[in-house]
């Protein structure tokens, strides 16, 4: 019976590996949608998201069979509550890449407006914080989960820079307006997913700590 | 023993109800400040984002307490996990006031663009939308979280009928961009608050027939 609880949370570890690699995936693709201009590349972030849609549904209910099942406490009983979160998370993530894959699709029927300044850099390091988020979740690494947190205001400095970047576009030349305003939603697509990067890092950190540090962190503010 | 459980069951359901009044009155007061161009009307919605944080770290606690103590199974499990969620999506639509709070902070600096199109009403809609969810959750209500999840579509169609007239007014006057922008974003503040309702619904729904409606709605997409 306890090897077999054992093994059962080990396969939700692999499970939430598993969905948040299919995240990071659908992070890069529509990202990449957008940088080589091809709509084509969007198309895979849309079957994705049937993917992690689905997954969201299994790991719920494997979570709560767990529960119902082995009666877990303390530790155990932290790890699987805080998985059904990440899961939440790891879905929203998702969701946030259809919206950066739809707005793509509006920009490629205009012409390009120009680099598009820090977008690909803040899409690498919203990347970096699922990825850093997921792992410290599976290896129960505190520091790793505290160092997501941090790069959590490097990406909103990135995104007010952005927005005054491309306000700047709007008001000098009116004709960029549709295509600035795109970006600008892009942008913050961006930053909800460094936002749900950053609500695992915490779960991730409640469960190990057993404290909540969720609304105490002073440095931060919404945005 | 079972009584007690009983009344803790009670107790949870009061302060998700309460919890849900403090979101309901934080987007009537950061719209309200909007409207009446009262920056002083925003001071409420922080000193309540604070309220409504430490709700959510006691409603966690509550619910896993509740788990390890009794071990609930089916039906009331299913209660439990849907509480834990349901105050997430609590604790964010606090979070999207916020935005808006600040949105309206910017937006009082400059002089009033003009009426504020469809965007009272469209917080209205996501108000009635969050206390239905509530309702819905507290009595078992599954026609209510029904009706709940058919407004979301209401809320974007009235979003994307706002992001048109204001990207218009954009084009026409170069002037009025940083208003319309900060507007905008306003209007995206009040579909994310729409989405958690739409969350929370969906979780009413599973745990009163036990089966994961989310992501089997075909009408609904993604925005």
């Amino acid at each position: 019976m306890e090897r077999h609880f054992t093994e059962e949370l080990k396969e939700l570890r692999e499970r939430l590996l598993y969905m948040a690699s299919v995240a990071e995936g659908m992070i890069h693709q529509s990202i990449n949608a957008l940088v080589e201009r091809k709509e084509d590349l969007t198309k895979k972030v849309f079957e994705d998201e049937d993917k992690i849609n689905m997954m969201h549904i299994e790991v719920d209910d494997r979570c709560l069979k767990l529960i119902a099942l082995h009666q877990p406490v303390a530790q155990d009983l932290r790890f699987i509550i805080s998985a059904i979160k990440i899961c939440s998370d790891l879905e929203r993530i998702g969701d946030q890449t259809v919206n950066i894959a739809q707005n793509t699709i509006e920009l490629l029927k205009l012409p390009q407006l120009k680099p598009l300044i820090d977008i690909p850099r803040m899409a690498d390091i919203t990347k970096t914080m699922v990825k850093g988020a997921i792992d410290a979740f599976v290896k129960g690494d505190v520091d790793l989960a505290r160092g997501v947190i941090l790069k959590d205001d490097e990406v909103d400095n990135l995104k007010d820079q952005i927005f005054r970047e491309l306000l700047t576009y709007m008001i000098s030349d009116p004709a960029s307006i549709q295509r600035a305003l795109a970006l600008i939603l892009v942008a913050r697509n961006l930053e909800r997913i460094s936002d749900h990067a950053t609500n695992i890092a915490e779960d991730v950190i409640y469960m190990i700590v057993g404290k909540d540090i969720r609304h105490h962190i002073e440095e931060r503010k919404p945005s």
